[in-house]
This record gives structure tokens, sequence and C-alpha cells, in this order.
């Protein structure tokens, strides 16, 4: 199969996903539910042979679970397209409307962003999810899974597909790669793909951003903050950094750095240490850390670090200023909190922190789609164009401008024969 | 002086700048207009200077007037400057407040994207415009204007950043760049800049986007079209398309090609050549178009070719899709115009073609940040991502998740020990 020719149809076919109205897609994403329930045994046994295999070749207990789809995760995923189906249209959202003149109005409507190429991790509920949010927001969708789900990939594939096209989307609005080696030639596709939405380690994040002339939305890194501050409610605190911390290690929003303020600094850090070696995290710190707790070194390279493991690294300072300086310079621009019980010193920090994401009194971990109420998410953008944070509907649309006259030329408003009136509607 | 320390510099003052109240920053803004028309007289004396310095260069009659910064352009400029003053501030806007369960509160914020870099053409005016709409959107901001304006420029910038300090704006939030040597050490500045804008001719603006990894926000081309539907009233088409092409011939906006249905083709298009040829316009025609009209011939390539000049290419389509699909396939998705009675026709036009701008009935002219409201603009993208179209104060904005809690963590939620009940404030 040439990619390139495969991508060019799915092209050709984002105008007529954009025309669909918003029964059509609901009833799409109706069908692709009933038929995932439909055929749940074809899937199953897809899966149970994409796990055998798995564990043939070894692959760590953590990937094993995230690749399993089983009677709940079809649960999980059929109840999410309900919601969807619920969820306001996010297209022909009408956000400006303004006479310019007699007879020349003008209309922002909001309209799909075209064809969206996904590339993620093996895990195959991710598949169906976003296959949901680009039916829903109009979308032409390219995917890409990880290859331990190959075989899981392509029935969910097939199953969606087919549903999708009965009810009638467009005949290549859906497109799935399997091999690795079409992602370069997915990467070559400018101009066919609107945007690429690469879901994966830092180090794969980068290397897509660095071979292609196709927008990409993805987060580099999630090296994330939390601050105890001086009037800090200690009590409240612990739970806070053991929850961001250990609650899902390999989270892009688990907690890596901490930094504590200096005056409550004697006080709290043995106690934490204490806490932490108790769930089976290795704290890492400055000397003055050290000195306190009896902690491992952290260097300036631990700053930067983002550990996905049960390490986290710990630093007094001096002010809440030098917490924020600390966060911009080294943090990835995610998500940081501040636990403090004035209110003054919370707003200070996050007005200056410039992250996605800038919490008081609570975990990291909440930085998630599903947990902002967003339904579904395709993934969380540390970039500030665009979307920024969780991504769900409202980052898969873009908008055009309506402009209705009657013969109207800007000849006549250049010579002053006629001027615009600006009138919102 | 080394750049890279410059810009790093500007980095650090963003947290700052988008910390300024509305006050502070409209202050800012009126003392910087102030200011111009206080020493207005050492801008025209270094403005005199560029100019003659253009004119014996031989510098080509359009860049020369272009050049001109007289009192004409100063009171434009100050007049700007008091639109932007009395628009609505565009930072902290709450775009969403939700309460995600009890004490735990959701909100959406809009703040400046932070460090923006603009590279444009030898026009004076747009640097004050430019670091006007900066400053009320609270974003820093680094310059470099074209070199023929560089004594302009450079008065201009002593003035705007002098007026701007002393109200209270941050020590580093502005920087000129002068050598044309030191575009490239900025594409190097990943990291410190939040978004390039560069503005000039498509070549130079791929050139941008090829060579840094800092986000870019430009339009790549102005292929404009105009469709002539069998509908179109045939006295208010030929006045539209005239103002379309030649009111100015080098804007992106201007139509570089014309679509026009067969079943009026016969009629119209000799008289539509007539009035071509009258005001100076060329015309090339595909062979059928020849036949009518005696045109030059134009091939595939005039298909894809941004004349800005005094030349348009003529084809003549079977039907509406035909026109469609025409411009989705050679179009740079800018403006795009159908000319018809019959407002299915247009619904179906407008909904199907992939442009920022999508018109009836009026000149494709119009798609200007000033024509529809905005009071200025930075520049006009042909992207689909974050700003679509001309570009003011909302595409210099980005947004900020705040979440408020009292100690909540994510386990209690994994556990079924919490729900989230998702209320909008």
């Amino acid at each position: 199969m040439e990619i390139r020719e495969e991508v060019r149809k799915v092209k050709a076919a984002a105008p007529q996903m954009a025309a669909l109205s918003e029964t059509q897609r609901n009833q799409a994403l109706q069908a692709v539910s009933d038929a995932l329930a439909a055929r749940k045994e074809e899937i199953f046994a897809a899966n149970e042979e994409d796990r055998r295999q798995a564990e043939k070749e070894g692959i760590a207990a953590p990937v094993l679970k995230r690749l399993k789809f089983d009677e709940g995760k079809l649960h999980d995923v059929t109840e999410g397209i309900r919601d969807l189906i619920g969820l306001k249209d996010p297209l022909r959202q009408t956000q400006l409307a303004r006479e310019l003149d007699e007879g020349l109005t003008l209309y922002r409507v909001t309209c799909p962003i075209g064809v969206i190429g996904v590339i993620f991790e093996a895990r195959p509920d991710a598949l169906v999810q976003i296959s949901a949010l680009c039916i829903k927001s109009g979308n032409c969708v390219i995917l890409k899974g990880g290859s331990e789900a190959l075989r899981t990939n392509k029935i969910l594939f097939q199953i969606i597909q087919k549903a999708a096209l009965e009810a009638g989307l467009p005949e290549h609005s859906m497109l799935l790669l399997e091999a690795r080696s079409e992602i370069s030639e997915l990467l070559d596709c400018y101009g066919y793909v609107d945007l690429l939405i690469p879901r994966g380690s830092n180090q794969f994040v980068q290397y897509i951003m660095n071979h292609t002339r196709i927008p990409v939305m993805g987060h580099a890194d999630g090296i994330c903050h939390i601050y105890v501050d001086k009037e800090a409610d200690l009590k409240k605190a612990i739970p806070v950094i053991l929850d961001a911390k250990t609650q899902y290690v390999s989270a892009c929003n688990a907690v890596e750095t901490l930094l504590i303020h200096r005056a409550i600094a004697e006080k709290f850090l043995p106690e934490l240490a204490k806490e932490l070696k108790a769930h089976g995290v290795e704290l890492k710190g400055t000397r003055e850390v050290q000195e306190l707790t009896g902690c491992v070194e952290a260097t300036e390279e631990d700053n930067r670090k983002e550990y996905l493991d049960y390490i986290v690294s710990a630093k007094i300072v001096d002010s809440i200023q030098e917490a924020i300086d600390h966060i911009n310079t080294y943090g990835s621009h995610h998500t940081d909190c501040i636990l403090t019980e004035d209110s003054g010193a919370a707003e200070e920090f996050m007005m200056l922190v410039d992250s996605a994401g800038v919490y008081q009194n609570c975990s990291t971990r909440f930085a998630d789609g599903y947990r902002y109420g967003f339904g579904a998410e395709v993934g969380i953008s540390t970039g500030k164009l665009h979307a920024r944070g969780p991504v769900g509907l409202e980052g898969l649309v873009s908008y055009k401008y309506k402009l209705f006259g009657n013969g109207h030329v800007v000849g006549d408003y250049a010579s002053g024969k006629r001027t615009f009136h600006f009138k919102d509607l």
C-alpha cells in the first residue's frame, strides 16, 4: 500500500466529513457502540492473542496491563461513547456575528480541523476513544497504535469503520496504519494531514516534531512541581504529595520535584521523608535536604528529570519567588501546585507560573480530560498555541469566517464613499 | 550583542509582563501614544533619511510608499492605539468555571502567550501597531523590521520603549533587532520565544518555518479564488472581480484565479475580458477561455501561482463541485468567494471550501483585521490551529487551568470513595 495515496484519499473525504449533520455523526457513534458490543468476542479473542504474544516476548507488566481489552474496558469505552453523544455539538457554533456595514455580515463559525493523525501507545481503548472524538468533531482520522496491540487494533478498526461507513460516513474518512515504517511515510504527508498528535515518550514526541512539517500537538515532558509554602497546612501536604507521586508513577502529571519553603523545612522534611520511604519512594535532595533527611544526593540534572518512577527530588527555597523562578526555569509548563492556606500567595503563584495547570492544595494527578469533565481527551498539550492542557473536542475544531455581501467592494471604503459601522449582532 | 542572552532576559520578564493590570497596560499605551506625538519631528527626520537612502538605492515605488511615515501615518497609529485602549481586556477572561466536586473548582482563564517575535516588512507603522497589540495583550515582544526602515524603526522603538518603561512595563519586555544576521540567532531561541510571526513573501515565511523549532504563525500563500456561479448576478460580478484584483494587487487577499460556470461563460467571459483589459489586467486562460476571449494561455502552473500583479487566470467549470475541488486542491486556504444569488449554492460552497474566509458576493480584499473590526492585526493566518484568518488580540492570548482544592487527591476518585459531579458555575 502506498501510504501517501491512501492519505490523499482521506484528505479528499474531509469536506464531506465536515458537512455531516450532528444527527448523522451521533448516529454513527451509536452504530459504532452497538457494533463493538455485538462483536465483543472477536475483539477479546484478538486481544488474548496479542497478550499471549506480548508475554512470550517478555513485555513489562504495566504495558501488559494497558494492552488488556476485556469486558470492563468495553464497558468503559461504550459508556464514553454514550457520554460523547450527549455532549453539545462542537461544530457550527457561531463565535462572532457582526454587521460590518449595511448588507455586509461576518460570522465566525466552528468547523473541523480536517485530517487528524494520531500515533498512540499499545492501548486498544485509546483507538476507540480517538475514533469517537474524531467522529463527533467531524474530522477524518488516521490511526497508528502500538505494535503490541496489532491484532486488537485491527479488529477494533474493522468494526468501527464498517459501522461508521454504514451509518453514512464518507468512504475514506478513517485509515489504520499497521507497520511502524508507515509512520515516516505519514510524516511526509504535509498538505494532506492537518494535525499530528503523537502520544508516548518525550523522546518519541520530539522525534516526530523534528521530522515533519505537519503541525504537531504533543507534550514534550511532564516535569510537575509541588511547592510547599510556609503557610501550608502540613497535614494536607503529605497525602497530596503521596498521591501526586504514587497514585500512578508513569503518568505525565505525576510530581517529580518538591520545593519546600525554608521556614517549615526543618519541621516538615523529616516527616515527609519517613512517609515517602514507607510508600516505597526514593527521595533525592540538595545538601540541605540530605542533612535533614539523610536522603540520596540530587544534582542539577535532577531538576530537569521526568523520573516516571518511585523517585522524587526535593529542594529548599527561601521564598515563593524562588519557587516560581525554579518552576519556570526547569519545569515543562505542564501542571504545578502550591500548597498554602494563604490565598494571596496562591494568587501570586498561579499568575506567575507559566504552566497549563496551576493548582492550589490538590494533587497534580487531576490534570486529565476526564477529570476536568471533558468526557475524553486525545492528549495533553504543553504548547501554548491552539489547545493547552487536556485536549477534548474543543481542541479538535477550528473556525472559518463567512462573509455575506451584495456586491460590496473594498474600493468604496478606501475612497471614503462608504464606512464600516461594526455592529455586533 | 549576544542575541540569545538578550532574548533570555525578555523571557525572564514575561511573568511580570503577564501580571500587569489592565489599567497599567492601558496607561502604558496612552504614554506611548503621547510620546509619539510629542517627538514626531525626530521620527519624520529619521524617516526622511531612510527614504533618501532608499531612493538612492533605487527601491521600487510601492516599497517607498509603505516606508513613508508622515503626519498622516502618525495620525493613523495614534488613532489605532486609542481604539486599542477602548477594547475589552483580552486577559483574565474566565472561559470555563466548573465545580468538579465539593471544594474542588476548575477555572480556565486567558493569559498572554509570553514572548512574541515578529519579523515584518519595511513599514514603520507596523512596528507601532505590533508593539501596541503586544502591550495590550500582556506579551513581551521582539521586533525585527525591514532594513530599509532602519532609522525610523530605531527612533520609534526608542520612543515606545522609554514611554512604556516609564509607565511601569518590566525592563526587558521589548527588544529591537536591527541586523538581518540576528534573525538566524533569533530562530535558535527555542524555549525563550513562544511564537514567531513572520510577515513577508511566501518564500520568506517558508524559510522561517523550516529553520526553527519555535511555533510559527504565518501565512504561506494567498491564492484566492472567485467562483462565478451559474446563478450569479453578472452586473455585480464585474465590479467585485475588478476590486478583488486591482484595488491593491500586491496584497495576499487579492484574487488570482477565476472559476466560471459553463452555463454563463459564453455570455460573461468576453465582457469580463474587455473590462479587465480596460483596467490594465492581463487575462490568462485555459484553451476554452482563450477561444472566447483571445487571451493568453494559462498552464497547470498558473493554478498554483500567487501573481501579486495585474494578472489573473480563468478556467471554466461544469459545476459548483468542480469549483470547490479546484479551490481545495490548488488554493492556499486563505479567502475564496462565490458570486451567486442562490443561497443554497452559497451554503454548499461555504461548507465545503476549506479556507479561513469563505465569502458570498463581495470582494476577497475584505479579509483584513481592520475590516473585520478587530482594530488591528499582527498578520493573517492560513493555518487551522490556534488563530485562523486575520489575527488580532485574541490570537495573542492562551489560557491556563486553575484548580483550587482543599487537600483533594486522585486516589479517592480511583477507589470510588469520592465521585466527580461536574457542575458548571
